[in-house]
C-alpha cells in the first residue's frame, strides 16, 4: 500500500507499507542505526539496499541520547566519509533515530537528502510522517531542529516481529491518538480488533499513516491543524521531562497525556466521563500507562512554558471534543488545569 | 536605498540601506552580538529597537568562536528567555555574528525569524544577503548550516567609521568579487573611484547588495548560478582552514583566493595576464594581501575535497573569464592546478 504526501515546495514524497523491496541510490549513502536494530534487521537491510558507497553509523539505543553530542557524531561520520551534497542518509530505527537522522541531514552542508525506514510501532504510524526532526535538550523535547521532510519512507510491518511488547503498547498510544483526534470509526475499528494480529496492525498502520498524511499536507509548518497531533504530548513532555527520559517510553508518556488532557476535556464540558474511560480501557488493553504520580503540581504547571506550543506565556492544549473530533485551545484556566492534575 | 530580493515560497525580504530607522517588533527579541560592535553601536541601536521584551546575548568576537559551542550558548540564552515560535533574533555585527544568529533562528523550535543589521563592510555586501548561515567545524567552514532568509536587512553605512582598516580591506575583496564574475562596469568604475570616501562606498554597497540579489533571486539553494559567488573561495577556505582561522580575516582569504583563481584562468585560457594583474592591483590598494605561502602542495590539494563544492570527488572552481565574467567548471587537471598552486 502506498500513501502519498502532498506538500509544497517539491516537498511531496511518498509512504510504502509493504514488505521491503530493492533500493538502489547512485550515490554515497550512510545508514544511520542503533545496535539493537542492527543486531535483528542490519543484514535484512543491507541485503536489500544499493548504493554507489554504503557505509553504516552506529549511535546508542534510547532517548537519552537524543542530544547535540550524538547529533555531533553522526555529523562527524559523514565527514569523514566525505559525503558531499548529493549523498543521502537512511533513519533505520525508531522514532528517535528518525529525528536525529533527519535533523543531521537538514544541516549538513546546509541540506541533503534522507529516507526513513522506521522499525518501530511508534515511528511507522507517527514519527516518521511528516519532517519534524528534532533533538532534545535540558529544557525540553525537541526543542532545537528543523522542518526536513525525507524523500520517501519504508514501512515494513515484518520488522514489528522483534519489538518488546512495551515499545508495541507505546506505538499503539499514538494510533489512538489518531483515532480519538481526528476518526471515530477507526476509534471503534480498533476497540472491536486487536492489533496484536498482524493482518489488523497492517491496516491500523495504513489509517494513522493515511490521517497523519491528510493534517501534515494541510499544514506542514504547523500553523494550525497540525498542533493537534499533540493531543497528550503538552502532558507527556512535561512527564518525560520530570523523568529525565528514562522512565518512560515516548509513546507511554503520550498514553498518560492523553488521559490527563481527557480528564481536562471532562471538566469543562468537551467530552463526556463515559467517553474518557472508553478511550482508558483502549490504552490498557496494551498495557499503556494511564496514571503518573504527579510530585509538585505547580511545578508541572510551571514546566508547560517550555513547550513550544505555549506561544505568549498562554499554554496551548489539544482537547478531544467526544471521540473523533478536538479543539485547540489555550484559554483553559490554571485553576482548572491545576485541579485535575491534583487528580493524578 | 532599498534592494527586493525575490525568492519563491514566502521568503522575499527587503534590504534597506540608509541610516537606521526607528523599528517596532511586537515580540520577544534578542539582539545577538560580540562586546567590540556591542562598544560602539549597541546604545545607538537600543535606541531605534523597539520591542516587548528585549534581552542581549553577547558572545565572543572572533572566526576562531563560530562553532558549535558558541551556537549552543545562543541558543541557551533564548531559553533561559523563553523566546517562542514568534520570537524574533536580531544579528548584530559582522558575517559570524550574521551566519550563527541566522542558524540558530533556523533550528530554535524548528525555526524563528530573524533580521540581520550587519556592522562590517564584509556583512554589509555580502554576509548579510542571501540566507546562507552556518558554522564551522574541524573539517572546514560553514560545514554545518542551513538556508534561513532573514525577514530583512537594514544596512547603516554609518556604523563602517568605526570599522578598523583591515576589516574594510576584507570587505572590499567581496566588492572586487562581485564585480569581476558578473560586472565589468563596475569594476572599471571601482579602478577609478576610492572606496574610503564615503559617497563611494554607499554606492558600491548598493551595486553589491544588488548583483548579489540578483543571483540568489535566481538561484536561493546555490543548484546553479549561486556557486559563481563563491569565486575566490574554494582557494580561501583552503587557506583559511590551513591557517586555523586566525591568521586571515575571510574577506582577506578570498582576495588570495581570487588571484589564485585568476592564475589559474589565465594557465587554461580564460583570462589574460593583464586582467589579472588589474584585479591584483585593486586588491592591493585596499592592503588586501594577495599571496600566500603554501606549506605543502599535495596537502592543500587534498583539502579542497572537504569543501561542500567539491561533488563526486570533482572540485569545482570559479574561475573569471575575462572580468565581468564567470565560469563554473569541475574539468581543471590537477597537473594544472598544483602548477599554479607551486607559483605561489
Amino acid at each position: 500500500m502506498t500513501v502519498k504526501i502532498n506538500l509544497p515546495h517539491d516537498n511531496s514524497y511518498e509512504i510504502f507499507i509493504e514488505e521491503l523491496k530493492e533500493l538502489y541510490f547512485d550515490r554515497k549513502v550512510v545508514i544511520v542505526t542503533n545496535p539493537t536494530v542492527s543486531g535483528f534487521h542490519l543484514e535484512y537491510l543491507k541485503s536489500k539496499l544499493n548504493a554507489r558507497e554504503l557505509s553504516v553509523c552506529t549511535i546508542p539505543d534510547g532517548e537519552e541520547y537524543k542530544h547535540m553530542q550524538t547529533l555531533e557524531s553522526i555529523l562527524e561520520h559523514c565527514f569523514e566519509k566525505r559525503l558531499d551534497r548529493k549523498s543521502l542518509l537512511v533513519a533505520f530505527g525508531g522514532g528517535v533515530i528518525g529525528d536525529m537522522t533527519g535533523f543531521a541531514a537538514s544541516i549538513y552542508q546546509r541540506g541533503i537528502d534522507f529516507v526513513q525506514i522506521p522499525t518501530t510501532l511508534l515511528s511507522q504510524v507517527d514519527a516518521s510522517v511528516g519532517g519534524k526532526t528534532g533533538i532534545n535538550n535540558k529544557f525540553g523535547k525537541n526543542l532545537i531542529g528543523a522542518f526536513h521532510q525525507p524523500i520517501a519512507v519504508y514501512i515494513d510491518p515484518s520488522m514489528l516481529k522483534t519489538l518488546p511488547k512495551r515499545e508495541f503498547g507505546a506505538g499503539v498510544a499514538e494510533i489512538v491518538k489518531m483515532a480519538v483526534t481526528f476518526n471515530k470509526d477507526f476509534f471503534e475499528w480498533l476497540e472491536q480488533n486487536d492489533l496484536n494480529d498482524e493482518k489488523n496492525i497492517q491496516i491500523a498502520i495504513a489509517k494513522s499513516v493515511q490521517t497523519k498524511a491528510d493534517v501534515v499536507s494541510q499544514d506542514e509548518k504547523e500553523l494550525g491543524i497540525r498542533a493537534a497531533l499533540n493531543y497528550g504530548h503538552t502532558f507527556g513532555h512535561v512527564i518525560e521531562n520530570e523523568t529525565n527520559y528514562d522512565t518512560y517510553l515516548h509513546g507511554e508518556a503520550v498514553g498518560i497525556g492523553m488521559c490527563m488532557a481527557n480528564a481536562l476535556a471532562v471538566k469543562i464540558g468537551l467530552m463526556s466521563q463515559e467517553e474518557a474511560l472508553r478511550v482508558k480501557s483502549l490504552l490498557e488493553k496494551y498495557n499503556i500507562p494511564t496514571t503518573y504520580k504527579i510530585k509538585d503540581v505547580e511545578d508541572f504547571y510551571e514546566h508547560f512554558f517550555l513547550d513550544k506550543k505555549s506561544l505568549d506565556n498562554k499554554i496551548k492544549f489539544i482537547l478531544p471534543v467526544g471521540i473523533g473530533n478536538c479543539k485547540i485551545t489555550n484559554e483553559v484556566s490554571k485553576t482548572d488545569v491545576i485541579e485535575i492534575l491534583k487528580g493524578f
